[in-house]
């Protein structure tokens, strides 16, 4: 898999992700920053090619490199159990967002990206009909997917009735549920969202223990899914900083 | 100018925005939202042009129109004064936004359309050195563009001046303000926002009444700036409902 961006590199390179290859840009005009970014990887060991622009962006299939590439394994996705395990084991109530079946890695970027800063303990997509993490994704993400626990569930209605017996609250965020400041958010949470056309699916929307909404101050039809999550993991964040709601 | 998408067509007419053109693709198999909506173009008096697939992609310079197309007369901005007469009138507290030069048009759009959930009653945009509201702006807006006042503004810190002069408290969103979750949200408010690479201009910075940030869970760089936009925007109307912070 390849992977591009300045943060994106960086934070592989901070998880210990190993790099097979790296692609920088024949400039002699290269910032501090990326000096700095291609000793440590030199120091690594790892094979540097320097590379024009237009090869550049042939490798990365995008014009959003800011100068560097890399070839790694395959994103690496963490295991249900294990990740839950090592939740039980923490001293936090479990924080868990589940999403339905996101279409654009630019929404699924950065989702990972809020989620990461919201303190949400793991990811969980579903192995068909969304997207997975990609070198867009990567990229939007920041590199915060290499920082995310995210899982891939074969049937996310199970992944539910996981979560649910093992003590875990499961709100789908909808539009006609309950708005948050009325709820109390606090012990172990897990969010379903839904996708950009669709929202969450009815089956998914009925094992849950309950429907969450964001409260309007205009009626309308739906934010952006990526701004719908950011704007709820915080408010969650923020109900459990708080010990109250 | 060409807008595209239903929705934003939709919202177009809501607001008594005259169409000069519409352009809908030709198919036997128009969904029934869509037969409304040709329906109501033709009862307005507009002339229809049916077009196919490759036709309308070239029109709306995206792949993004969902059937329908349309010509409009520029997108009107609104003009400061007169929407800050028209909050003084009103029943609220002033809930203003300034955009410091933001780049991406799908982050302009999905800010417009928190905004507009979130209650908010003005964004001011500069003249020069970011995105103004473009075709894809409205549809990432979802059309909620033509329904939210936008003010082009030639010099940003002139604006903040205006606004604190009317005794409105500006605030700009950096990354090592106040946490607003410690800060007094009520009353008449502005949020500086600044671009996706930079942030907020310091002068900016240096001219307001002071800095607010969102509280994070782990060390990180940055939110997307529409992700930040919104989780701020619903946490001021939550504040202001609630009569607290």
């Amino acid at each position: 898999m390849i992977i591009y961006g300045r943060n994106v590199v960086k934070e592989a390179l901070k998880v210990g992700t190993h790099l097979k290859r790296a692609y920088i840009l024949n400039s002699n005009n290269l910032s501090q920053e990326m000096k700095q970014l291609e000793n440590q990887i030199r120091h690594l060991g790892v094979t540097i090619e320097k590379v024009d622009e237009k090869k550049l962006e042939a490798i990365s299939h995008s014009k959003d490199h800011q100068g560097i590439a890399a070839k790694i394994r395959d994103y690496r996705y963490a295991d249900l159990e294990n990740e839950l395990k090592k939740i039980e084991k923490g001293d936090r109530d479990a924080f868990i967002i589940i999403l339905d079946r996101i279409q654009d890695p630019h929404n699924l970027g950065a989702i990972i990206r809020s989620a990461y800063g919201a303190g949400v303990d793991l990811i969980v997509i579903p192995e068909k009909g969304g997207c997975h993490v990609t070198p867009a994704v990567l990229k939007t993400s920041a590199g915060y997917a290499f920082k995310m626990p995210i899982c891939v569930e074969k049937n996310l209605s199970r992944s539910v009735e996981e979560l649910k017996n093992r003590g875990i609250w499961v709100y789908a965020a909808v539009m006609d549920g309950t708005p948050y400041d009325e709820m109390e958010l606090k012990g172990p949470i897990a969010l379903i969202f839904g996708n950009e056309g669709n929202g969450v699916r009815r089956l998914l929307v009925e094992k849950s223990d309950g429907k969450i909404s964001i409260p309007m101050a205009r009626k309308m039809d739906s934010l952006n899914v990526s701004v719908s999550v950011g704007i709820m993991v915080f408010r969650v964040m923020e109900a459990r900083r708080h010990g109250n709601n």
